[in-house]
């Protein structure tokens, strides 16, 4: 891919900074999950999982619902960094591809805004495991101006 | 929709009793996220989740990875009734729009299968809270043989 | 499907009679191709086009191509009977799962708005050829007011 | 994107030639619409098509089924020079992002490979019209052996 000049983005280090703290204490889904940020770049991130026992099938396998609801967190996050002060991101919807079972050590995720305007960004993500692609997503976010 | 004659299925009514019985104590991903199953027919599914504090996002909104997981899991669950014994389903690929925020109650997943063929089904999947639509996918499951 | 009551729709019947009549001799792709609308409802729509030999593949099915592109139209036309005056509806993106070849014949669209805000419609769509469903989309088209 | 080392392919050059010669006199659908390959490696193709008034909407812009239609055809098209001999390759399923109007010059299509196994392969597409991005797609395709 990248048959595209990198789009500019403006970056903000301060909300970059947040993510990687990973908002420990929060609470919410990307805890009970496991997502944690590990690093953020300019309309990048980078997202890891661990594989463990609750989030498996019956068979032993990585349920393909957890790769889903990574890939729909790291949609979100990946636009934070790069909107304005006060605006908020929603996924609007995404498709996954699940290439490959997934049963043991780590998920690295890494979500890529292909694309952004005013009000939407569209982003790419890649699942991989054990050095093999686990599953690929596209999907779109709307990003919305504060509520005043 | 439903412009076409209700396909034909053979439902094995021992299957849909086990899915029923939500195999309590075989613990992974649908227990720990709190999915069950409440009513099953040939070729449809009905799961029910209830919105708690762990699934929400840290703005109080039931993540959207949650509703992608669900939908995951009733894609795959929904074929095991109308598939012949000893074969097994697992999700290649699927699309979810989400289209109203979640915030208490129960989300009811309603899967209907659109098509199915000897080694694949398309299936789509509502989910519904409080009277609302909360998402809508649709995806497909491949079908394969037992191994020998 | 249809688990949730029909959404109420202010629907504009002169509007509907436009589509109906198929914007003869506007040209564009619609024609090129030969997609017509034969049904207009309150967020629905019913189109349809004929199998003929510049739409085949080389090996003589439909291509593909055609089916995407006959969703990717009904997606938004579906939209503007319920819309307000002067607003207009872009596809911002659609998934679609064939599901049978087409080699003969006619094939019917189905459209059916199953969730609409002021700003985004959510669509399903499914293509009919003799009897069979050839393929099954959803997807969302985003609805803007009128430039001043 | 390309987080993971490329998968090794076995690329067939007489098939690669095959398609940039583009089957003229085979008709069909890339004739009508006019979609040309102009270059193939192992995993990636790239296709172009030059906007023309059949293929616009009525207000001016290339219709978004266009560039489904050409998504849809480079899919499958990149997955033949990578084939077995007699194996033949067929669109199970896609999404498509519209990221911006195109309403004159050329599309530029890349498609790439981003899984392949002995089944299915996964492509990613990027359509780019006069340096920007008009749309990216993400889809699926069944690998069937030759009919014996």
């Amino acid at each position: 891919m990248s048959h595209l000049p990198t789009p500019k983005f403006n970056f903000d280090e301060t909300i970059a900074t947040k993510f990687l703290k990973n908002r420990s204490g929060a609470g919410g889904l990307h805890e009970y999950l496991g997502f944690r940020i590990v690093n953020v770049g300019p309309g990048t991130m980078q997202g890891q999982l661990d594989v463990r026992e609750e989030l498996l099938t019956p068979i032993g396998n990585m349920h393909g619902g957890v790769l889903s609801a990574f890939c729909d967190h790291m949609l979100g996050c990946v636009c934070y960094p790069v909107m304005k002060k006060g605006q908020w991101a929603a996924t609007t919807e995404f498709k996954i591809n699940l290439t490959a079972p997934v049963t043991t050590g780590t998920i690295d995720a890494y979500a890529t805004i292909v694309n952004i305007t005013r009000t939407q960004a569209v982003v790419s993500i890649e699942l991989v495991n054990e050095g093999r692609l686990a599953a690929v997503a596209q999907g779109s976010v709307t990003i919305r101006d504060p509520r005043k």
